[in-house]
């Protein structure tokens, strides 16, 4: 497959050499199993160190599942989680909490720029619990870091709704498939984006970010989650030589790799941007803040980009979305990941040109 | 308790005299258990002559059952029911459905007045399977008749959501826990009103209309809904002495029992209207079409009704009303019943005037 | 159908006149629905005089929702009930167990004679929670009172099951689809019989002993099933009209008619015994206790009973049976109840002799 | 860790450098995510060889994933899967499969050394289907090959185990988490040992004999499981990086590495198995067959063992047993790998000599 103008996800990319030579490092030889070995061990304390808090670290096979068994611990019984209209568990992920939970159910909410509105939020909240007609019991709030449409919550939109939550006494999730992009995006520290601003919890992915397959939840608030062990065992998720994925995290961690690949992503990000509204052909659908760009092309010109071997896709237009869009225009997803080079972009600008 | 001005809802009341009395009738001897008697058998028959149809029936515990229950039958995995927001399966069931599906859950789809509108569910479905974001399966579409707010949808209505269900292969749910009113409201057959229009399977519910508890599912499409018999038998409501329920629906159905309880209880709601709107202090918020009337009156105005012994329910303002609703104003539900009586309206009358 | 000589089963009789007068006294007027009406408060009280405790009353459809809703309440995580191999939650219930508890499963016990062997289901529970091999958690202990072969448990033989599952930190259900009839056979009370021998909640059941359909889940130590509620309501089975129920119940505990007609079928089931036991053509599999009789009979005598209008079942021959049983023979149950006649029994044991 | 007398499990070994190597080969560049790869559709070519027939293949994250989602491929209503009473299903798997399913469970039958005995499967199946007693439908038979005690079902064991599957309409599942060792055990071809002697679908395992992280269900009659995909979907186990998987598979094919590698774990098996049968502190508890030893100490030696580094389990007596066993003394189990050497058998000779 040809490796230029690759735009279409993040997830078809390889991984880092450093991971692969880890993973290597650590083939031979007896561990103990099921996440109880020594490397395991110095990975969850490194977990620690990176969240300034004693933290616990499930790992599991997909984001999805990080999802799902985050909010099968949060479950009630007729549970409705509150997240984004957009959000990657509302549209994405077939059902998996539903299944999970034995029956709980998203909520939708709406926001801009695929935020949650925490005024919208309270008042979802309230309609879902109100007496005379119980939908069932909201059980927890969810956002996304980044947004599924390339934004990032900054740290005061995360504790407006955080301080939503904590009013209702509900517990806040957060999806960061791409914590790392919205972590080297801010500057602000993982504590700082998460449980000092009232985050209880985690789905943190390192898959899209340049690992093979490596994600984990993770518990923030020792008061929930508390199932978590039994509910990952259940599923069928305790893998027995779980030192592969801690040999993935290690490197991961090792030298910042994870946030040095992150910034390179939304640095990929950025001049794709740059290229996309400097040519005349494009323009951006709302500014990116992460390593996702979204643009305004005509399908005419999309066709073009993609005859000449450019991979991406068409993005569906998100409700209260307020620019203008022609008849012959689309919004498409470009996405930027570890492995994306400027090669690739200037030969995109050169055919938007 | 006070008998007079009794509006809050249709399941307070009790039972009517001639449904207590076939129960009497039926109270002696043996018969065959799990709905395999003779009495049985001769009420399933009359289901099919009222449906001019051979139709299956399964006597179930309450209108929520009957509606889990079908969403059940037509469960497909992360499965996707589309109807109203402010659809009872969406808003009061406390995840029943989730629970009987294990994890389908309902996509909300707006339209004035309690109805689902096509074009929007057109919409709705598309975007609820479309390939690249895959948030489930979309399984089945139903409707509320009559509805949640007291209106009622035509026969053009149903054929026109049957038409969007049937182009995306959806087999056609209908709640009908109200069904007797909607029925005597519209005066179109059963079957019009059902399965010749395109609906395939009906929660019939006669709790809300003069008996003690007598709710089914039927089915009116034999392809689907195949598995409703096992569902039930694991839900623990195949009733062993399933002729007390029997005997409730063959009163229900003699010399038109139920279109006459149904036709008064509309009857009231019309006179109901008519004296709020009449009325000084309220107005209609929207024209009712069976048995519920809602009203807007000020705080006060309810205030007074209610300490004067009234009862009756405020009720949230739906999404997209677009009616004028002041500052000191909210929407109040009504209920007529079968056993509600003039006097009680014109007592209520009074107290408005 | 032939009143003579019915002894397929109890919950093939109709209901007692009693019972269906009072349901006709309560038929009118208004009451406040889901079980929170005047009546139905004056029944809760009523089950507390009885169980001489304040006890929790759980209206449900059937015996199967009340076992299956009463391990939805002790759930847990990889859950597992241990019960006799025979128990009807084991052999009888399609499955609601696992499907109210989306997932918990029934782990069999043996036992002679119908009755959970003590120490057996003390080296079961030890088996099923194992460190190394962990089948999942133990989660409740569940007896059935009077059993499904006519025997009943004494009040030791309930303490010392309820020694073993306090050991392990178990609460104790109680099937009571029969327990009138272990009641009246034993003449202990029933505080004696549940909470002051260990049990922690009990499936009561009146539908097999003269009424319609009445059947609860009572909560006797207010420790456990603190979700009934909640998920009763999820189930569908929170009934509106649910003075239905309590109507019931009020006849059935008045002047302790409840007593009264399962000591009738007790009586009656022994004079089956004992009737058989005096014929040439029969003998018992096993003494009977409560109002079943398993006796065994050539089928060559089975068929020329059946011929002549009897009605009974043949049954499988239990584990662990320690009879004799010839090749042209097999157990058969008969079943008494409150409707069962002398003269019924006395057309049967002239057939027989 | 100390690499010598290492015979707790076979899933605490690391993984072969063949399959390490091939990872690292395959780290670079893009490729289609969720399975659809070049390399991905290679690796199912490559099954399908091996089975001698077109296969659909579907990798998950766990063996007890694979079984679970076989389980819910085959689903019905009041499931019940009929297996070994100490199947991996049964007693080790915390539930996964009742979840999965929405609660169907497992029903243990007995039979001596770890297989299923086929006429006591008749009898329990047709116990478990009987019409009065309906305990829910038997949905399928899964047999574990290698089973849980290092034994071996012929191709005629399967072959009668199938005949009454068959007949009772039930597909046959087969847990191979061991399947190399029984294949390399037997020399019987993957084709024979399945689908051509009626298995339906199996659980391939490669992460117990050399691999990361490599499991898969494989179905080889297309007539059954076709909702795995999407189930596999629903359930967060669709890999976006599955060439990961398939990179392993990829080299555990290559020159039938897996076939040289249960071999030599077979081998070392039984060269422990000798040298504990010619030990004076230690017996057989039974003959192995695969890479699995079960031996007799008294707990003193045991202890002694332990002590010098050996590591190993103690494994309860299985149902059945019908050897002697002393008052002090237990059954051990001892698991050989493909990394185990002739050394540190040697060591534990010297050991118990």
């Amino acid at each position: 497959m040809d490796l230029s103008m690759f735009f279409a996800s993040d997830n078809w990319a390889g991984v880092h050499p450093d991971i692969s030579a880890n993973l290597s490092r650590h083939a031979a030889g007896v561990a103990t199993a099921y996440g109880d070995g020594d490397l395991d061990r110095a990975v969850y304390r490194r977990f620690s160190e990176i969240f300034e808090r004693e933290v616990q670290v499930f790992f599991v096979a997909t984001g999805t599942a990080a999802n799902a068994l985050s909010m099968a611990a949060l479950n009630r019984i007729g549970g409705i989680a509150l997240c984004h209209s957009e959000a990657h568990m509302n549209v994405d992920e077939f059902g998996a909490m539903g299944s999970y939970t034995g029956g709980a159910r998203t909520a939708p909410v709406p926001g801009p720029l695929g935020r949650v509105n925490p005024e919208l939020l309270d008042r979802a909240i309230k309609r879902y619990s109100q007496d005379l007609a119980p939908a069932g019991q909201p059980m927890a709030v969810t956002v996304t870091q980044a947004t599924e449409v390339g934004t990032v919550y900054s740290v005061d939109d995360v504790k407006a709704i955080a301080e939503v939550s904590r009013r209702h006494k509900l517990p806040l999730h957060m999806d960061g498939a791409r914590f790392a992009n919205a972590i080297a995006a801010t500057g602000v520290s993982p504590a700082e984006m998460t449980w000092k601003s009232g985050v209880d919890l985690i789905s943190f992915g390192g898959t899209k970010n340049g690992c093979w397959m490596a994600d984990a939840v993770v518990i923030l608030n020792p008061d929930v989650g508390k199932d978590l062990r039994l509910l990952r065992q259940r599923a069928g998720q305790t893998f027995s030589k779980a030192r592969f994925i801690s040999a993935q995290f290690e490197a991961y961690f090792a030298d910042d790799l994870w946030l040095r690949m992150a910034g390179h992503a939304n640095q990929m990000a950025a001049l794709l941007a740059e290229t996309i509204e400097d040519a005349p052909a494009g323009r951006l659908a709302w500014l990116p803040q992460a390593n996702e760009v979204f643009a305004i092309l005509t399908r005419e010109t999309a066709d073009k980009l993609q005859a000449a071997g450019a991979k991406f896709y068409e993005w569906g237009v998100p409700q209260g979305f307020d620019g203008h869009l022609g008849d012959k225009e689309a919004i498409y997803r470009f996405v930027a990941s570890f492995a994306t080079t400027t090669e690739e972009i200037d030969r995109l600008g050169q055919l938007l040109a």
